[in-house]
C-alpha cells in the first residue's frame, strides 16, 4: 500500500463560492503514481464544504440561495455561536447541508467518475486563507 | 493490498424512488474475496443518492414529502438550473441532503453492519438508466 | 496492509445529545498502530450521526433548534414511518442532514485534521444503548 498527501490551499476573496478543484486533485493523483484505490478529499475547516456535483453556474446560484433560505447568515444574532464574536454561524449549518468531504474511486490512474462528476470547494465564510487535504492510498 | 471495481445498473421507470440495493453490494463484496477493508458505493449521477437508512416504506415516504419540503419540484422555473432546458433542478438540492456516497467496513468478508443499516440508491430524477460505482479495497 | 476494528458504546440519558468522541478515536488510532491510512467513524444506528464541526457549545444548540426547524419531533403523527410503534421518525431525517459517517486520514500515526475540526456522535432517539464503528486500514 502507497499512501500520498497534499494539501490544496485557497483564498476565497468573497464570504461564498464555490470552486471547482477537480483539476487540481487529478494533479495530486498524477503525481501520487496510484493507479487503484481510494482518495478523500476534506475541508481542513469546518465553515466549508467539498462535494461533487455538475459544473452550471446557474445550479449553484440555486445552491447559494438555497442555503441560504434553510440558514439565513441574517440577522447573524439568531446564533447562539454568534456570541463567541464570531459572525459565520450560518456558515456552519450550510457546511452540514454540503458535506465535509468526499471519497472517490481511483481506478487505473484516474478519478472514476460518472459523465458530470466535479468536485468543489464550497467556501461560507470566506476572505481568509483555507486548506483542502487530499489523501490518496492504493497501489 | 486488493482492489475490486463493479457498477451496478438501475433504469427506475418513476422520477422519484428508493430502492435497496444492500443485495447486490453483498453480491459483489463476495465477488471480490475481500475479507478486510473498506467498500466506497457512489451514484455515478448528480441527480441521484446512496445512503444507509432503514428499510421501512413509511420513512421512504416521510423522506419523499420532506425532500419536497426543502426542494420543491414545482414550479420548475424556480431553480436558474431548469433555463438550461432542464427540469431536475429540484434533484440536484434533493440528492445534496441525502448525500452522494457511503464507505461502509468490511469484517471477516462480510458489510459490518448495525442491526438496521441497509443501503439504499436514492432516484431523483429517473426514467433513464443510471449506474452506481462499488469499489473495494482491502485484503 | 493492516486492518483494525473497534467499537464504541453510547448511553445517552437524553433525545438528543451532541458528544465529542474524539479522544476515543485518538485511543483507537494508537492501539491499532497504523501510521497512514484511513479511519472510517461511523454510526451503527439509523437515528443517530457521526460528524466533524467545532465544539462550541452555542454551535451546538444553533445545530439542534434549526433541526427541529428542518425535521420537528412534534407532532410524531406526522410522520408515516411512527405508525410502527416508532416516536422516532424525525431522528431518521436530522441523520440524513448530519450525516452517518466521517472519514478521516491517518498521517503520521495521527488524525490529520484542520485545527478545529472534531468527531462528534449526533444522537437524535437516545435512552438507549448504542454503538460507533472504528475501522482503521492503512500501514
Amino acid at each position: 500500500m502507497i499512501s500520498y498527501r497534499k494539501e490544496l490551499t485557497l483564498n476565497i476573496p468573497t464570504r461564498r463560492a464555490f470552486i471547482n478543484i477537480t483539476p487540481q486533485v487529478k494533479a495530486v493523483l498524477k503525481e501520487s503514481g496510484i493507479k487503484e484505490g481510494l482518495v478523500l478529499v476534506n475541508s481542513m475547516h469546518i465553515t466549508a464544504s467539498v462535494f461533487i456535483n455538475d459544473d452550471e453556474p446557474g445550479l449553484h446560484q440555486d445552491y447559494q440561495e438555497w442555503l441560504e433560505g434553510l440558514a439565513p447568515h441574517e440577522p447573524t444574532t439568531r446564533y447562539r455561536h454568534n456570541r463567541t464574536g464570531e459572525d459565520n454561524g450560518d456558515a456552519h449549518l450550510k457546511r452540514q447541508v454540503m458535506g465535509r468531504e468526499v471519497v472517490v474511486a481511483v481506478t487505473g490512474g484516474r478519478l472514476d467518475f460518472g459523465p458530470w462528476e466535479q468536485i468543489f470547494y464550497g467556501e461560507f465564510d470566506g476572505c481568509r486563507r483555507k486548506r483542502v487535504l487530499v489523501k490518496i492510498i492504493g497501489e
